[in-house]
C-alpha cells in the first residue's frame, strides 16, 4: 500500500465515523426517547473524542509528506486532507476544549435569555464566546484577516472583503424592491387555510419524489426544525406541519430535498472521502434554495401544485393558479429571518454579516450590539424591533460560535441566481415540464453541472464551470425584481 | 485522579461507544433505508475497530496494575474489566480477524443453504467456523475445557458439566410431559382468528406499559424479528404483527419488555460501566421468560387480557377466559425452536447444547451433524425432520460462531422457574393483582431482587440471593408439570 492508499483507508474510516455522529444527531431530533438526553450527550462526546483524535493523528502528517496524487481527484483529496489537518494542528487543544465547553454553556444561557427577552443575561457569555473565537481565528489566520480565517470552515476560498462587495451591491436594490412591493396596492391572498396533517404529509412526500429525492437511500420523518442529514447512501430529511400554514410543510420539504439530492447525487466514487460531501455551505444552500424558490415557487410549478391541492382538498378558497402563485410568494415585513419571504430574506442576512464581522474585528462591543442591530433593522426593514427575541436574540448561531456561517445563506441565494440564469438558458422547455410537475429537466441539469462533483472544485470555480461566468449578485437581483415586480405590479 | 478513576473514565467512554454501536444495529433493523446497507457496514466496521482498539489498549493493563476498589461495586468493576481485558489479550489479533471474516461469509452461505435446503453447501464453511472457534477456545481455555471457555462469554461462571447435569435431569421429564400433553383428548381451542394491525399494536403498547416498560427511556417500533436494544437511559424494543397470530405480537412485546425492564431498572450509579448491563444471557432470558410465561401466560393475567381483547374486538370466537387461557398455552409439536410452546421449547435447546458441545470437543464431525440432529429430534419430539431448513439449518447461531449461547435459553427458563417459586412465596396476592392486569407486585419484586443489581453479582450468586437457594431445574419442571397437567388434564 502506498502512503496515499494508507491515508485514504484511514480517512474513509474517519468519514464513516463522522456519518455515525450525524446519525446520532438525526436520531436525537427524530427518534430519541425524551429522557435519554443525558446518556446521548456522553455517547456523542465519546465519539467526538474519537473523531478529534483521528483528525489530529500524527500519521496523517507522515502520510501527507509521502502521498502523491495520480489524477485531479486524488490530488484534490490530498489537498483537502492537508488543509483540514493543518487547520486542526493550528488550534491548541486547550483552546478547542474551552470553546466546546463555553459554547455548550452559552447555548443554554442564550435559550433562557431568549425566553426571558433579556439580552443582558446573554451578553457576558457571548463576550466569552467571541473572545475565544477571536483567539481561534488568530491561531488559524497566521497574521491574516480573522474573519476570513473563520469563513474558511463554511465557504472555503471566500473572503469577507469580496462578500462585502457583493452584499453592498445587493442591499440598496433589495431595500428599494422591498419598499416598492410593500407599497403596492395589489391585494395578494393569504394561504392560511387549515389543512389536515395527513393530506399535508401526503403531498409533501409526493413533492420530495417529484424533486428527485431517492427514498431507497433516505427517509422522511417529522422534526421540530426541518433538516437534512447524512451523505452518500443514507441521506435523511425531516419536515414539519402547521395546520394553517401548508406552505411551511411543502417548502421545508423541497428545501431539504435540495440539500439531500446534492448529497445523493455526488459521484459514488467519492463515497466516504473528503470529496464525498457538498463542497461548501453556500453551494449547499444554492441547491436547497433553487429547488425551493426558483423551481418550487415558480409560476409554472405552483400552477401544477394548485391543481394537485385542489384534487386533494377540493376548493380551498384560492380563486385560481395566478392567485395561488401570489399567495405562495406573498411578501410581508417581519422580524424573524427563518420566516422571511424571498424579498426580505437576504436583508436579514446582510445585517448579521456586517454585525458579526464588526464583532470579530473588535470594532463593535457586545454591549452595543442590540442598539446596532435595532438601528440597522429600522433602516432596512422600516419597522422598529419590539423585543430582543424578535431581534438580536433570535438566532442560535452566535451562541454556538458559528461566526462566518450567516453569509453563506445569501451566498447560496446568489449562486442559485447564477445557476438559475444558466439553467434556463440551457434548458429552454424548463417551465413546460415544471407546469406538469416534472422537475427532471431542471434537477438533471443541476446534478450534471453541480451536484455530481461533490468536493472536487472550489465553490467559486464550481459555479463558474456550471454557468460560464464568475459568481455575481446581478442574476439574483434581476430574478427577484422581475418576479416580484410582476406579482406586485411594481 | 487515581488509576481507578482514570480507568473508569476511559471505560465509560468505551461503554458509550458500545451503546452507539447498539443504536446502529437498532437503526439497521427499524429505520435504515433499504439501499444503505453497504455504507452502514463500513460505519459499523469503523466503529468496531475503534472499540477493539480501546478494549485492547495497553493503558488498561497499567491501570489494572494500580487500581484499587474502595467497595464491593468498585472491586467488581475492576474484576470485570480485568477479565474482559485478559480474555481479549489471549486471542491473537489475526485469529480475531479471521473469525470475523469467516463468520461474515458463513452467515451468507448459511442463509443461502437454508433457502436451498442444502446442508452440504453450508458444511465446509461451518467446519471452518468450528476450527477457528476451537482455536479461539484453546487460546482462552489455557489448558481447561474448550466449551467452558466459550460459555464464559454468555454465562460467566457456568460450566458445561454443570449444565449437562441440569439438562440431563430436565430431559426425561420434559419428554414425558410432552407425550402426556399430546396424548390428551382435551380439545384446546386455537387462537388463529384475524385481528387488524392497529388493534394488535394498541393492546401491545398497553401490555408494554402494564409490565412496567418506561417509554420516556425507550420506544417501540416494528421489526421482522423482535429484539431489545440498548441499556441505561435508552432501551428500545421492537415487536411484530401477524394477522392470524395475535399472541405472537403480544408475547413478543412482553418478552422484549422483560429484557428491556432489566436494563432500565439497573441501579443508575452503574450507568455506562461494566455493572450497567444485564449480568449474563441466562439471567437476561430469565427476565424475558418470566415476564412472558410465568406472568404473561398465567391464568390470572390471561383472564384480564381476555376481557381487554373482548372490549377491543368484541366476541372473537373464544368462549370464556378458561378457553382463552388454554388457547394461549396450546401445545403442538413442531420443528422450529422459535415457534415452540413452553413444553417443547427446552427440548429444542437441549438438543443443540449436546450437539454443539460434541462439535467443539471434536467428538462429532460436521458431516455427521444432520444425522445426529435428526435422530435426536425423532427421539425427543416423536416426529421425523422433513428437511434441513426445519432441522439443522434453522438457526443462525452456529454460522456466527455463537457456540455456548444456546444453553443460556434454557438456563434462563430454569432461573425463571426458581425466581417464580420464590416470588410467589414472597408475594402471596400476586395472582389477584395479575387478574386486574396489574403486574407491579411481581415486577417490583424482580426489580428489587434481580434487576437493580446489574452486573454486581455472578449469575448463580444473583439467583441464590434472590431465591435463597442454589439454582435448580426442579421448580421449572414442577411449574410446567402443574400448569400443563391442569390445562390438558394429564
Amino acid at each position: 500500500m502506498s502512503a496515499y492508499d494508507d491515508m485514504m483507508a484511514f480517512q474513509r474510516e474517519t468519514e464513516a465515523l463522522g456519518e455515525v455522529m450525524g446519525r446520532l444527531g438525526w436520531d436525537q431530533e427524530t427518534m430519541m426517547p425524551e429522557s435519554a438526553a443525558e446518556q446521548r450527550a456522553e455517547e456523542m462526546a465519546a465519539l467526538d473524542g474519537v473523531l478529534h483524535g483521528r483528525r489530529t493523528d500524527g500519521r496523517i502528517g507522515d502520510w501527507l509528506a509521502e502521498a502523491k496524487g495520480h489524477d485531479a481527484a486524488s490530488q484534490r483529496q490530498i489537498a483537502l486532507i492537508r488543509k483540514s489537518y493543518e487547520r486542526t494542528q493550528r488550534v491548541p487543544a486547550d483552546l478547542s476544549a474551552a470553546l466546546a465547553r463555553t459554547t455548550s454553556l452559552a447555548h443554554r444561557v442564550w435559550a433562557n435569555a431568549r425566553a426571558e427577552n433579556d439580552f443582558a443575561a446573554f451578553a457576558p457569555k457571548l463576550r466569552e464566546v467571541i473572545d475565544l473565537t477571536r483567539e481561534k481565528a488568530s491561531a488559524l489566520a497566521d497574521g491574516g484577516d480573522l474573519y476570513d480565517a473563520l469563513l474558511e470552515d463554511y465557504e472555503p476560498g471566500a473572503t469577507g472583503a469580496e462578500i462585502e462587495a457583493m452584499f453592498t451591491a445587493l442591499r440598496p436594490r433589495l431595500v428599494a424592491l422591498r419598499e416598492r412591493v410593500l407599497g403596492s396596492d395589489r391585494s395578494i391572498p393569504k394561504l392560511d387555510q387549515e389543512f389536515g396533517e395527513d393530506g399535508q404529509l401526503k403531498i409533501s412526500s409526493e413533492l420530495a419524489l417529484a424533486f428527485g429525492y431517492d427514498l431507497s437511500h433516505g427517509r422522511i420523518d417529522k422534526a421540530v426544525h426541518p433538516f437534512s442529514s447524512g451523505s452518500g447512501l443514507d441521506v435523511r430529511i425531516t419536515t414539519r406541519t402547521e395546520a394553517n400554514n401548508i406552505s411551511n410543510c411543502f417548502y421545508s420539504t423541497i428545501h431539504e430535498v435540495g440539500h439531500a439530492c446534492y448529497e445523493q447525487n455526488i459521484n459514488r466514487d467519492y463515497l466516504l472521502t473528503p470529496l464525498g460531501g457538498g463542497v461548501s455551505m453556500g453551494v449547499h444552500e444554492s441547491q436547497s434554495r433553487i429547488y425551493e424558490n426558483q423551481l418550487g415557487r415558480s409560476r409554472a410549478f405552483t400552477g401544477w401544485l394548485f391543481k394537485r391541492m385542489q384534487a386533494e382538498f377540493g376548493d380551498f378558497g384560492i380563486a385560481d393558479a395566478d392567485a395561488f402563485y401570489g399567495a405562495i410568494n406573498r411578501c410581508a415585513p417581519g422580524y424573524i429571518r427563518t420566516e422571511a419571504d424571498e424579498v426580505h430574506y437576504n436583508l436579514h442576512v446582510l445585517l448579521r454579516f456586517d454585525l458579526e464581522r464588526d464583532l470579530i474585528a473588535g470594532r463593535l462591543d457586545v454591549a452595543d450590539l442590540p442598539e446596532a442591530w435595532n438601528a440597522r433593522f429600522a433602516h432596512d426593514f422600516g419597522i422598529e424591533v419590539d423585543q430582543p427575541s424578535n431581534g438580536v436574540l433570535q438566532d442560535v448561531h452566535w451562541s454556538e460560535a458559528l461566526f462566518g456561517y450567516f453569509p453563506t445563506y445569501t451566498l447560496g441565494n446568489v449562486y442559485a441566481g447564477c445557476l438559475n440564469q444558466a439553467m434556463r438558458a440551457a434548458v429552454p422547455d424548463l417551465d413546460d415540464a415544471l407546469a406538469e410537475g416534472d422537475t427532471r429537466p431542471a434537477t438533471a441539469w443541476l446534478a450534471e453541472n453541480v451536484q455530481q462533483f461533490g468536493g472536487l472544485y472550489e465553490p467559486r470555480d464550481l459555479i463558474e464551470r456550471a454557468t460560464g461566468k464568475a459568481p455575481s449578485e446581478v442574476p439574483l437581483l434581476e430574478y427577484l425584481e422581475a418576479k416580484f415586480g410582476a406579482i406586485y405590479g411594481v
